[in-house]
């Protein structure tokens, strides 16, 4: 087969998988909750059923991962055992105790005219799932989309294609056993790059491309969609510890909001002081910081002050770390914090710790963040913890959602009118 | 100048141009209500004063334009003339007049930690507007963008560069003279096409991007954009006229949602009736639909019923006429008027007249439409109509924004949370 021919096929595979998303999104429009929540449950039970299936398909993609030379930690989220598989039919379950988002009718209000004008909460159709080899996102993002009502097309990392499938093949069982459409639930099992490329075409078959993953694959979803994405780019994150800051719970939120876990995109990688307080403040959350083992890098004042800490570069305020490293610097005020946050920050996670009411207030309205905090861990910011119920990812874009998404952001709104023969004059 | 050489300066004044907005936008998040309805009423003025001055502009557009052979229709909307400019200036008081949408704070809830966790409205950042050669949206899509706390990066069609030059250096001096960073309003004011390329790939300086005008720039857009596109392909909208309709309130509806303004992306293109009352419906609402111009294109029943009918074509029923012709569909009951829409329509607006209430219910829910209309004419899916004030377009899309525009479409929301110390455990 010619390399074109082999194009034209790949094109039609992957058009076809969207087609059939489509069909499944039109029978799910037309599902109820309950219908939706029993698939859930049985979906969490035939995993379970399945687990040994799941594991001898899941030993096929480690055996050749080894061939390859995968990193430990790659390795380790492909793995699947018995915990990670009950993990998943858990959390199928948990998506079925949330509150259903769709059908809500928001703002029904009458016109001059007579007619009701509001808005109903309905699904968004077709969910595009791009995602790295770890095979348990197949199972967390499909229930997700389909509580909100919303069919799927995942294309999980080529690494994890034995595990996907046989989860993906387990799953559409049980959808077809209840009665819905095969097509909610659909899976592109070729591991050729350009599937992604030709799925990132399909504007019109697919409503949104949610892309989990490392900055590079989300990188190249953007540069290559032409259907709308929305995304994670990093968390470079700060805490300012304003003069008027109670000095003890500043320290508490300086900490946890850095070593709690240092690996996850709402820790803290800048801490910035006021000049006031820097003296007093620095060698002490620094010496526990330390102690945490915590490597500190600073600018020349924290260095004057707390003479363990390295000199920072102007690269370093722009670096997402994911370790135990920390930049320090000192800042003339709220306005230099700031200008310091709108230059090297991601629009992540931000937080203020003060006493002031009208620092905090002007912090909260200024930060032009995902989510914006007083007195308060960055580390906060999740969809649990918000009480969004479970989250299909934490978004830094502004449009449609920011922040973490749960099953509200999995849907949108439509006009409805109620009318009682009502014409344009 | 080589044509290398020209895409580096092509690149960098474009550039430019969206980092002045980015300064500009950081000046507007500090902006109060009261000042930002100010400037818009100092703008308005300043429109009036200018008047001759932006006729004289205009005239040289026009003068260009008659050399080029602009179409009479592309003419007329390129012209101004004094009563065009007092609309433009009304349409700014009338923004300023509107409730500001930055600042309302959602859903603030107390969680079991006992920090408040809501979500705050704000501004987006930095729009870019790209459409035809349309004077009038200068003013009116820079006033929306400005009121919801957005700089706007304008790039109008290149027939309008004279007299869009006129009116953004007019809006620009009273934003000086407010207080406001000049960066707050900008336009790409020099005629290549590869400036619109250059602009859609300024991810990270530009937030979001408003295409207005016809299907061809807007597929264009999308095309090259690596910055979320908001847009309106097009409305192929239909009303479906149920066995247990009111026909006299049918009659109306289908003949408002035809006739009253055919040229509307709002406009009826296909009337779908149940074949239980087709016999009886047809004859008398066709009838009527010719005495206003429309020519009448149908299926095979609607041709027996009403041989005045032409046959309409597979292809007839994706077209959005925007003109005075209807096409007709027999159809054995609501299912399969669903299944027309689903096929056939643009999930534009969507209207079935019933006196049946499981029908209503069933039609709203199960229609995939920016709006779905129960006993309304399809024409009145407009931001004014439905109480959002001055809207800036009908979105197609279900990201972010789906139906009519308002200031709120123009902002997101940020997470904000007011914290008394809390870490995460």
């Amino acid at each position: 087969m010619g390399i074109k021919e082999m194009d034209i096929k790949l094109k039609e595979f992957v058009t076809g998988k969207a087609m059939d998303a489509r069909a499944g999104a039109r029978d799910l429009l037309r599902a109820g909750t309950d219908k939706k929540n029993l698939l859930l449950i049985k979906m969490a039970r035939a995993l379970l059923s399945g687990t040994e299936e799941l594991i001898k398909e899941n030993a096929r993609d480690l055996e050749a991962a080894r061939g390859k030379g995968l990193s430990k930690a790659m390795t380790d989220r492909l793995t699947l055992n018995e915990k990670r598989i009950k993990e998943m039919a858990c959390g199928l379950e948990e998506v079925a105790a949330l509150p259903d988002p769709v059908g809500e009718v928001l703002h029904l209000r009458q016109r001059p005219n007579g007619m009701q004008v509001g808005r109903m909460r309905v699904p968004i159709g077709v969910i595009g799932i791009i995602y790295e080899a770890r095979p348990n996102v197949t199972a967390d993002a499909t229930a997700l989309c389909l509580k909100a009502g919303n069919a799927v097309v995942l294309r999980g990392g080529s690494e994890a294609i034995n595990s996907n499938r046989a989860i993906v093949s387990i799953l559409r069982q049980e959808a077809k056993k209840e009665g819905f459409h095969e097509g909610i639930i659909n899976f592109i099992d070729i591991p050729e790059r350009e599937a992604v490329i030709e799925m990132l075409k399909l504007e019109g078959l697919i409503d949104l491309i949610i892309p989990r993953g490392g900055e590079g694959l989300i990188r190249a979803v953007v540069e290559n969609s032409r259907i709308p994405v929305l995304k994670h780019y990093k968390g470079v994150c700060h805490v300012f510890v304003d003069r008027d800051a109670d000095p003890l719970m500043a320290r508490e939120i300086c900490l946890n909001a850095k070593v709690q876990r240092p690996g996850t995109c709402n820790a803290m990688e800048t801490m910035l002081v006021d000049e006031e307080i820097a003296q007093g403040f620095l060698p002490v959350v620094l010496k526990a910081m330390e102690e945490k083992g915590v490597a500190v890098k600073g600018d020349k004042k924290t260095m004057d002050i707390y003479p363990g800490a390295q000199e920072a570069s102007e690269e370093d305020y722009y670096k997402e770390y994911l370790d135990l490293i920390l930049n320090v610097r000192v800042v003339a005020g709220m306005d230099e914090a700031m200008e310091h946050i709108a230059k090297y920050g991601s629009s992540h996670s931000d937080s203020i710790v003060t006493m002031n009411y009208e620092k905090a207030m002007r912090f909260l309205r200024e930060v032009d963040s995902a989510a914006v905090f007083v007195n308060a861990s960055t580390r906060l910011n999740d969809g649990g913890q918000f009480g969004l119920g479970a989250e299909i990812g934490i978004s830094t874009d502004k449009i449609h959602a920011r922040g973490p998404m749960g099953l509200e952001e999995l849907t949108c709104t439509k006009f409805i009118v109620l009318g009682s023969g009502q014409i344009r004059q």
